[in-house]
């Protein structure tokens, strides 16, 4: 028992020390991104938008992944840029890199974007990182050792307990089929009995705004798993809970659904939401 | 002819010296708003939500309201706060002041609300504030004087010619039969034109933001006239169009529905809304 307990205190040190060195690699990736802004986000000249972000994007993944390289040689690496698809998710160690989550939102100037990095043991996330760049939010999990935002612990909200006083968040996907799907969530019940509902753009950010109690829940269907790895367990470390749309267990496979919440309203949530179970 | 311009240059000096008291009221109500997150946005406590945000609401409108009462003592203020209905819109010099707009964004500590401030005449916005606190962004236009974002020149978006390349906004109202409407509209032909759809959670800045081109124009129904007034004066001075969700000139009536755009885009925009003409 004291040897195991010994181990899990290891572990967290190991699991400490991996932190420091990723959400530096996740602070310099967003100052990167903001200095792209040239440093006064209200006035910049707009250029070609999408040669822009596809700039901004790659010069934040090298970033990322050049010091995955150095520190973690044998580890794997699923990144929105471009994957390295030779591994076996369940048994290996595997980073997923959302370099810029929040893209259109960038290149529209809109405030809300974020870095978002995970790694994932045996398929599932076991150490999360969401950072803000433009209000200097770094938000961080361990499994099993609490979710921080700046090194403060933080909670899912602990007060809403019904859907009619839940402020949720969602996204549509790009293609007309996924957008039918939430189109019919629309028509259901989450629009009239959630007490009001953002569409932010940034589905990493928001599971940490989730997290740390700014929103009651999210849906979002057909995202990447590199949008969901850090967030969801940003959720579930902050005393949340995250699922697929029908309440099964998340998995991180090519198309993610997911719901997350404080955990009070999440049976609630997934009836209203109305996918079936 | 000389004359008339004359008239016109001393008419628009004197709303410069009318912006520079007003911009200084919101930035000062502002300040308020901001202070009362206890200095650092992302890690104050919440108390009981709902005392603590009508206090702040109060106090923001306090300050604007002693402002406008102490330099126009003879117009009319209509605020959502407390309302002096005792007016006539089309002859008057009426104050449209909203102290918070986005108020269960500031609850929810979700870092998007504004202040907005307009001054109508004849029952049309002429001078018009909206300010950010959280990003210093305080957005200005005077009839026929063009808009501004911190005292620079802005413009709606000018690439963006059709619907599926835009990026629209809207909100949702709270009761129920408003929230059909909205509905409605969704599974209609918005969702599925557009590129993509945001809800912010703050009309006024979400007007603002299509003024200086960051969003590709808005949606909402069943607004109050105070959340309206100054951003729909920002997107017109910007050279983009506002007007009812049929099309229809817009009216600061109890209730406003409202579509902005970049102007380029707002024939289609109407006809996707599917409201009728």
């Amino acid at each position: 028992m004291f040897k195991l307990l010994k181990l899990r205190g290891e572990r967290m040190k190991e699991k400490k020390e991996i932190m420091e060195i990723v959400s530096s690699m996740a602070r310099q990736a967003g100052l990167v991104i903001k200095e792209r802004l040239g440093g006064n986000f209200s006035t910049r000249c707009k250029g070609s938008p999408a040669d822009f972000v596809t700039d901004v994007d790659r010069q934040s993944q090298e970033i990322i992944l050049e010091g995955l390289k150095k520190y973690f040689p044998e580890h794997h690496v699923i990144a929105e840029e471009n994957a390295f698809n030779d591994f076996s998710p369940e048994n290996a160690n595997v980073w997923y890199v959302d370099p810029l989550d929040g893209t259109t939102n960038f290149v529209f100037s809109i405030p809300f974007y974020g870095v978002s990095i995970a790694l994932a043991e045996g398929g599932k996330p076991s150490l999360g990182i969401v950072y803000d760049p433009l209000r200097d939010e770094m938000f961080t999990a361990v499994r099993n050792g609490g979710a921080m935002l700046n090194g403060c612990r933080i909670h899912a909200d602990g007060t809403v307990q019904t859907l009619d006083r839940s402020l949720l968040v969602t996204g549509f996907p790009v293609s007309r089929e996924f957008k039918e799907l939430m189109a019919d969530a629309y028509t259901g019940g989450i629009l009239f009995n959630s007490m009001n509902i953002r569409a932010l753009g940034s589905a990493a950010l928001e599971l940490a705004y989730v997290a740390c109690g700014r929103l009651t829940g999210s849906w979002e269907v057909k995202l990447k798993p590199w949008d969901v790895a850090a967030g969801a367990l940003l959720v579930e470390e902050a005393g949340g809970m995250v699922s697929g749309i029908r309440g099964e267990p998340l998995e991180l496979t090519e198309f993610v659904d997911i719901v997350s919440s404080n955990g009070l309203i999440h049976g609630e949530f997934i009836r209203a939401l109305g996918f079936g179970s």
